[in-house]
């Protein structure tokens, strides 16, 4: 362990300096320093995640919590790249508008309101290394970005339209009290804690807040051999249809957003558009796939297609989405909603472990979805905690976030035990985090109400494991 | 096939028009343009690919050639992006330049010296569109960057440490002439043919003549269930003895060209540095790998520790190689040569199928490699043919690939067929590809040049395969 820690700071630190000094041998390869960087990145996350798994607790939140970690500690000392990678998208901002002929001064402060952390940006960017940084900061946000594109896939791909259309009257119910309740909730906090709010800010506190994390309740009743319960098929079909509603309510609102005005018309052609997007993709998305496999699995071997495929129909749905002005995710989502690997089946060919769908994705998206939380992590700025209204709202948002869930419960049948259909209900989990980080690019969060949301995350998906575990050891008596 | 591509039109020519109008919903998702422009070229590589296989040709050449057909018709269309990516490296030096404050102007001209081109880049990059072509062209390139370290990744995995140390005495004599003969001949092709020829170009050419493609022969052979004769061990143990040779002879070659000078001292230097950099590879490398399993698979899943230690060891290797002036992919070579699945199961879990490190490596290559091959199509210039003097040249230089590589058989036993292990070591594929691609990066290679380059691959590597099948019938009568 001491050792391993020894070679690793050997292997990096050592040429951190000569780094400093030597530009990373920026004519040698172009790449270098991006790989430094995203390795480093990854590297981090990935003892975060282990550290995670230690104490039974979900990798995701390691790997957030090491980001908020080295994030923090790393700008403490007053690292350059931890400086620009703390403010997210803005580096996007930034690098579109020098291109275009702007001044770094007038770009930065253009992209970043709070003049402080401008005002350090503008040194970081000016610096020896500032091209390099913003080069790294560019890419890094690219590939967190293709991380979250996998990992909504996943999700996806682990629901399937036929599930859907077997869920109980109870689960839709849950599922339904489980948005509304928290979106209230949430709208009331953020309409009173937050000061200078817009109606925008409001709706997108209130849309994080009702996302339900399928992944860790499931693992935890995985492990308490608990699956075949009742209540544990009302949770997971409940928290699915969650993830589908959770996604629609994120398109209308990020649309609102995006427009700036919500008047009836531009809200109906928000939805329609929606609606029409979710049709289109389950009417077509079969048909192509089926014409796209039939094509592609005459030379290529299954793998190979199998994996071609679905990384052309995740990416070409993604891409359409944001055609209608929805988010690349939720075209993931319906990528993975669609595809199964029954579809090379009929084909003829046979699926084994190591060809499945999930198998040959899950490379990319653990690779690349890390990333995406760390980053995360590095953009919680745990000094706005010292602002007691921060820790005032962080406080409503979980009291909300917990409240609204533990209601839902009262949509599942009176046999059932409600109150453990709530506590399965409340963690927000990785689909929480990417409703932030979306608001976060969009403008509507300021580094506060993102800092208290991320809290709010961490929270409620800490929470839920031992709740979980203590009111199943109850029913035992 | 009439309906697949009518489905394909529609998915990605009607967005074509809404991109011009509509800037793809830059406000919306900053990776929406990149996902299109990745998943386009993408797919052209596939396309490429498919028919490639349907000719029993390598699918490498698909994609490659693939490159050339759709770069050179949509310049000929007036394709901003094609352009911009034709250029390839240049487009790292533009973007920095001009964050640094450099006008476009300025930095295209000094980044690209021929004109002509740097006009037409001028235009693409000052349209309405300029700054998000910018932004796909370094995305685009650096994907393909990790696409090609994966790539000699993978190569390095087929290869062992311990295989090639018991490899024949027939199969070292064949791989140094394979080296030697090709050299010398390319040298003097290129200092006849080439105008204003430096000593850097002339290395670089020759190291390129003499990388041998292992992939192909070996695909040939197990194909015909040759795989077993004592001609087929000679030549894939030559070819594994080339690829290193090659990767020690393009460090040498390209770090000459980064120092601008050859006297004794410095080239005594490069040869010290590549040689302790090797060693010290395989000298630590097992002991950081057994120690970082050792940490990292307490709590994480064996594919898991194995996705990530192998992610982590490859791109530390590739990083660490550019810090001593290597390029990244001879790193990344390293990497794969050290570690093997026998280091996972020494701490007492099993390997199967689904979690061998190929296979678990296999998604990020087989989707970022193809990336690679179809930009080093695109930045085939077919007009650069219409210069007698480019042909001249890629004449002399197929006929000195042939020649040097046929003669390499004389270094194999008189009772084999020394012909056939000749042509078994024809093909330069992948590996020359790559060679060009940086010796492109580092300046060396002009258009033309690079040019006749990728001809004298696509032809050495087209002709291995028919070659060696008349040969081996002509082994049966």
């Amino acid at each position: 362990m001491k050792k391993l820690f020894f070679v690793f700071i050997l292997l990096y630190l050592t040429p951190f300096q000569l780094f400093a000094q030597d530009n990373g041998g920026e004519h040698n390869d172009p790449v270098a320093s991006v790989i430094l960087w995203v390795t480093l990145i990854l590297f981090f996350g990935l003892i975060g995640r282990d550290i995670a798994k230690k104490f039974n607790q979900p990798g995701v939140l390691g790997e957030l919590l090491m980001g908020v970690l080295v994030g923090n500690v790393m700008y403490f000392f007053g690292s350059y790249l931890i400086v620009v990678l703390r403010e997210g998208a803005a580096i996007f901002h930034i690098m579109g508008d020098m291109l275009e002929g702007m001044s770094l001064n007038a770009a930065v402060h253009s992209a970043i309101p709070n003049g402080y952390y401008a005002k350090q940006v503008v040194t970081a960017l000016s610096s020896e290394q500032g091209t390099e940084l913003m080069k790294v900061g560019y890419v890094v946000d690219i590939f967190s970005r293709y991380g979250i594109i996998f990992l909504l896939f996943a999700v996806g791909l682990e629901s399937s339209v036929d599930e859907l259309r077997h869920t109980g009257r109870e689960a839709i119910k849950v599922a339904l009290i489980g948005v509304v309740a928290p979106i209230i909730l949430g709208y009331i906090v953020a309409y009173c804690l937050i000061e200078r709010c817009t109606a925008s800010t409001d709706l997108f506190v209130a849309a994080t807040l009702c996302a339900t994390s399928i992944g860790i309740t499931a693992r935890v009743l995985k492990e308490l051999k608990k699956l075949q319960t009742r209540e544990a098929k009302t949770i997971l079909g409940a928290a699915m249809l969650d993830d589908i509603l959770g996604l629609v309510i994120l398109a209308v609102v990020s649309s609102v957003v995006t427009h700036g005005q919500v008047d009836l018309l531009s809200l109906f052609n928000i939805i329609a558009s929606s609606l029409i997007f979710f049709v289109a993709c389950l009417a077509l998305g079969p048909w192509v796939l089926k014409r796209s496999i039939r094509f592609f699995s005459r030379f290529l071997e299954l793998w190979e297609a199998k994996l071609f495929i679905a990384f052309l129909f995740v990416m070409s749905l993604a891409w359409l989405a944001t055609l209608v002005h929805l988010a690349t995710i939720i075209g993931a989502f319906a990528a993975g909603l669609i595809i199964h690997d029954g579809y090379f089946e009929e084909e003829g060919k046979k699926t084994s472990v190591e060809n499945s769908l999930k198998n040959l994705v899950s490379p990319l998206e653990s690779i690349l979805a890390p990333l995406f939380f760390v980053l995360i992590g590095i953009q919680v700025k745990i000094e706005a905690f010292w602002d007691g209204r921060v820790l005032l709202l962080a406080g409503g948002l979980i009291i909300a976030a917990i409240i609204g869930k533990l209601f839902s419960g009262v949509g599942a049948n009176k046999k059932d035990d409600r109150l453990l259909i709530g506590i399965g209900m409340l963690p927000r989990g990785e689909v929480g985090l990417v409703f932030a980080s979306i608001g976060r690019t969009l403008g509507v969060m300021s580094d506060q109400l993102f800092t208290a949301t991320v809290l709010m995350v961490i929270v409620t998906t800490v929470m839920t494991p031992p709740l979980l575990k203590l009111r199943f050891a109850r029913h035992k008596k």
